[in-house]
């Protein structure tokens, strides 16, 4: 028997909301006898969803919570204070939610918010439940210095990189990864059809609910090119020795393939609680009761190699991991910008990656690849990047 | 840098055979400065195939030779004893084979003429690489607790097992095993149309090469009803929670599924030689560059449920692993009579699950599902109901 301690931050976004489920149903069984394992949270953190975060602190009763825009802070401040709950606003309280001591902590913020507050939880030595893309896309050196530095343990809650985490053995003997891509939306779509695709066309993701900045990652597939670039950093693997799967039914989550010809896979229903609560038992699993995978039902699996000239952002990715140092930072936030300005219909969906490498090239030209060594070099070739896609954008 | 020694025990089979090519390439790797494994060749041991032997011998010394067949002795020894070789005729030699120290032992022997000399060399705490059936399916719990007492690991060479202990991982949480099955040659034949196959149609397996009766089981199921039994006895897994799952490309080779709804797989080409090299490296995995599973070539992998009224052979399995004991011995033995007689031309296809089904019937009747102490015990059994088949089919 043993009681965890968690903090969420990110608490009222997807992920934090099925962490939230998962962390109901395994203290309901703890209660029933059933699993021997019951998490106590520490702290919740939102960016401003103020009335969904009232009602997860009224059930989940943590220390403490923590509101990024204060607008609504009286209301939190007279519902729950009564708790007994402490109550902090701003970024800065990220950083105290995050130095809370706990065992573990789900790294579930969006965007590069996430990293200051996780990189904190990592220089206390804390398991980090890392659902943040960013860590490792834009700070990857950075953080897994520190992570190693302070004995904190990285689990990854991508169903990706999940996958793969659960089926890696000997590091030495790994011959491939291979990344699963669901393809999105637009897997069928004529190349000359995706010049027009609306923002509301590009979010609508076949096989998993999400935010709408990933979804149009995914609908890219630049989201898989991220993903490709976590999955460089945290396993240590070469951008040549990672490929890249089209696979519409995400049912394998992805493969890692040895040297004796053997490939292993984790396959699952499209369910995220199945890779949070891996790393929330881990190295144990939690008892989860969500549907089994009926493969008989399913009976077809498909799958085909990407299509390179309808989906350029694997390639830029791919350029980006040689290039290393800042170019995945500047790859990072360059798409940013540009997603935002293609869901604020001011740009056609082909031109992200356009204006991504154009912005790569000219950090290539510029001198702008550069080794980061610690978080404001970070936020630096980030500003620079996000600066000079709004310059281009704006010609 | 480490020696491995092995004896094969059915060095002249397809599972021999392919042992022997793994050892052979390790062994250049070796040379090579690839790997930092070499194996050494204790014992080789053949039915009749007595040129094939001596080739064998030729090119890879080991200490001893056995022919169980003596007819063509007198090639051995002269061919064979200027090199050195001990040659010795007769299955006692087998047990003799069996009984020389080697790290490990290929256990490749078809049929029950396999099981003494596995158990010999489990009496003597050896790796046992289990690609003979009947020590599990006839006597598994003999066989079982012979390795137990005596530290011998047992290592399943079978692709469907390979795969499981390949993704085994804490059994505590092992919620089923899926067991994956070609579905044979007759996968899509009418059910009318099974009553007059002939054995050649019977034997033309669309995915594996392997010989003739297995290749007959493999078309009736009766091969994966003989796989659930093993499965159940090495994995210590009761019935009810092994499932067979249909999958005609043989390419995931079979599945754990755990409590929180993970599957994990191990996914291959066809090809004998990666699961025989995992039980020869275990705990680590050799090189193996036998042509890489590229699944965008595939593009589909299918799945279904069996068909139990087509199949009768799997439910027959099912029983049996329910009566427990010899229930599992008498299946097998009335199962090899029958297939047999098909091989002969003597009993139709669809036959073969009707007589075992009534020699099973006949042992609960007359009493015959008893618990199976020791060897004697088991041999008991296996001609009882050899002999029971055989009357029934002379009726």
């Amino acid at each position: 028997m043993s009681i965890k301690t968690i903090s969420i931050l990110g608490s009222t976004g997807s992920i934090g909301c099925s962490t939230l489920d998962v962390i109901e149903k395994t203290n309901n069984n703890f209660s029933n006898g059933i699993g021997d394992v019951k998490f106590e949270i520490v702290a919740l953190t939102a960016n401003r969803a103020h009335r969904q975060l009232i009602e997860q602190a009224k059930k989940f009763k943590p220390k403490m919570v923590v509101l990024v825009e204060k607008e609504h802070g009286d209301e939190l401040i007279s519902e729950l204070k009564p708790l007994g709950i402490k109550i902090s606003f701003g970024s800065d309280a990220l950083i105290e939610a995050a130095q809370m001591q706990s065992d573990m902590i789900m790294a579930a913020i969006v965007g590069a918010a996430g990293l200051g507050p996780t990189i904190e939880a990592a220089k206390r030595g804390a398991n980090i439940l890392l659902a943040n893309k960013e860590c490792l896309v834009c700070a990857g050196e950075v953080f897994l210095k520190t992570a190693k530095q302070n004995g904190a343990k990285i689990l990854p809650v991508d169903s990706e990189h999940n996958a793969i985490f659960q089926v890696l053995q000997n590091p030495n003997e790994v011959e491939k990864l291979i990344l699963t891509a669901s393809g999105g939306p637009f897997l069928n779509t004529n190349i000359d059809n995706l010049y027009n695709v609306t923002p509301e066309q590009a979010v609508a993701h076949p096989n998993w609910q999400m935010g709408r900045k990933i979804s149009v990652d995914c609908a890219s597939l630049m989201n898989k090119g991220l993903e490709l670039i976590e999955a460089s950093m945290l396993f240590e693997m070469p951008e040549d020795r990672i490929d890249v799967l089209i696979h519409p039914q995400s049912i394998i989550h992805s493969m890692v393939s040895y040297k004796d010809g053997s490939f292993l896979a984790q396959l699952g229903t499209p369910d995220m609680r199945i890779p949070i609560s891996y790393c929330m038992g881990w190295p144990n699993r939690l008892q989860i009761d969500s549907p089994r995978l009926n493969l008989a039902q399913i009976r077809n699996l498909e799958f085909h190699a990407p299509d390179n000239n309808r989906f350029p952002a694997l390639g830029l990715a791919r350029l980006a991991m040689r290039l290393g140092g800042s170019a995945t930072t500047i790859l990072n936030a360059a798409n940013e910008v540009a997603v935002n300005e293609f869901l604020n219909c001011k740009l056609p969906f082909m031109q992200i990656p356009t204006i991504v490498c154009k912005i790569l090239d000219m950090a290539q030209g510029n001198g702008n690849i550069v080794a980061l060594n610690d978080l404001s070099e970070v936020f630096n070739a980030d500003e620079w990047a996000r600066a000079k896609t709004f310059e281009e954008l704006s010609k």
